[in-house]
């Protein structure tokens, strides 16, 4: 593509480093801001800066925080027993926006995949055990995605947490609200029946 | 939407005020830039600062330019006696990526349009007679979209022209390349046969 200006060139490129963001949607982009108030693209860049440099992760549970410990954890009224184990930061968000949930949450900031040089180390699980260690955890539950190196991650966790005397549980895989049964995967499907639960 | 953290919200509310990204792909960008180096998130932010304000106007033609004067207009291989007239920047760098035009270009930086407040007074239209009363111009090409107030802003400028020894020429309508006749409207069908021209 051929750009008008440098600096047009240099925020294309810059915004099209984006997830799912191309040049051309970023040209797109570029235009719409040169057509806007300068303050607008001010603000956008402000809020990104600060966004990066500000902001800081809960010293307990690694989830994101404006101070050292995050709303989350220092709710007196959320069960204090209970710790859900996810993978990264949207996981809390939308575990919180399912308003089911009362307890503490543990970000592992990933999860164990030896193929792409991730290891146990690179993660969360030692501040997490340190938690459990404590004694006031009863219950763990893992909300991890149901793949591969979610099933080696809870492995791996359930392994080093196997001398504490706390509950171990996973959240329920099966068919999910609204989808129908005959275009289910036979895999969630089989697991569905296995899993099968009383009826009312 | 539960925000962690007041900056996330700020970003979320700056990103999303772009076109066409609302506030989940906003959210995802954001946490796709947590993952990221600081450089990434501050160079973003540089790139769109110095693209509103220090971007310029060519002051011949108003297209997008480092310079006072831009590459296209400074450029002596190019025709100098034809001025493509289009709406906004986009289209001149739509035009230049066809490879088909060699002349000059005019921004107009909107259409005539009476309902939406906007007049002649407030495009580069002016300029644009002020070009063509300085002689060198022997042909103006309207390159824009097949839209009523493109047809207004067409002919008002015709208008303003003809006292001056000056070819108009629009554009081509017809069937784009590649597209079937019987699912072309009628409105474009009709044009084609009307503006038929010799084969070979």
């Amino acid at each position: 593509m051929n750009y008008p200006s440098k600096l047009i060139e240099d925020a294309v490129v810059e915004i099209s480093k984006l997830p799912s963001i191309g040049k051309k949607t970023a040209m797109r982009l570029v235009l719409h801001l040169l057509k806007q108030d300068p303050d607008v693209s001010i603000a956008l860049a402000e809020s990104l800066v600060n966004l990066r440099t500000k902001i800081r992760y809960c010293t307990e549970c690694h989830h994101i925080s404006d101070r050292a410990i995050c709303s989350i954890c220092e709710d007196d009224k959320r069960n204090q027993h209970t710790i859900c184990v996810v993978e990264d930061t949207p996981d809390v968000i939308a575990i919180e926006n399912t308003l089911q949930y009362n307890g503490l949450y543990h970000v592992l900031g990933g999860l164990i995949a030896p193929l792409d040089g991730i290891s146990p180390s690179d993660l969360n699980i030692q501040t997490l055990i340190k938690r459990v260690s404590q004694g006031n955890v009863k219950e763990i539950i893992f909300a991890l995605s149901a793949t591969m190196e979610s099933d080696t991650t809870a492995f791996y966790i359930t392994k080093k947490l196997q001398d504490f005397d706390v509950k171990i549980s996973t959240i329920a895989r099966g068919i999910p609200v609204g989808s129908e049964l005959e275009y289910t995967d036979e895999i969630t499907l089989g697991r569905s029946i296995l899993a099968r639960v009383k009826y009312q």
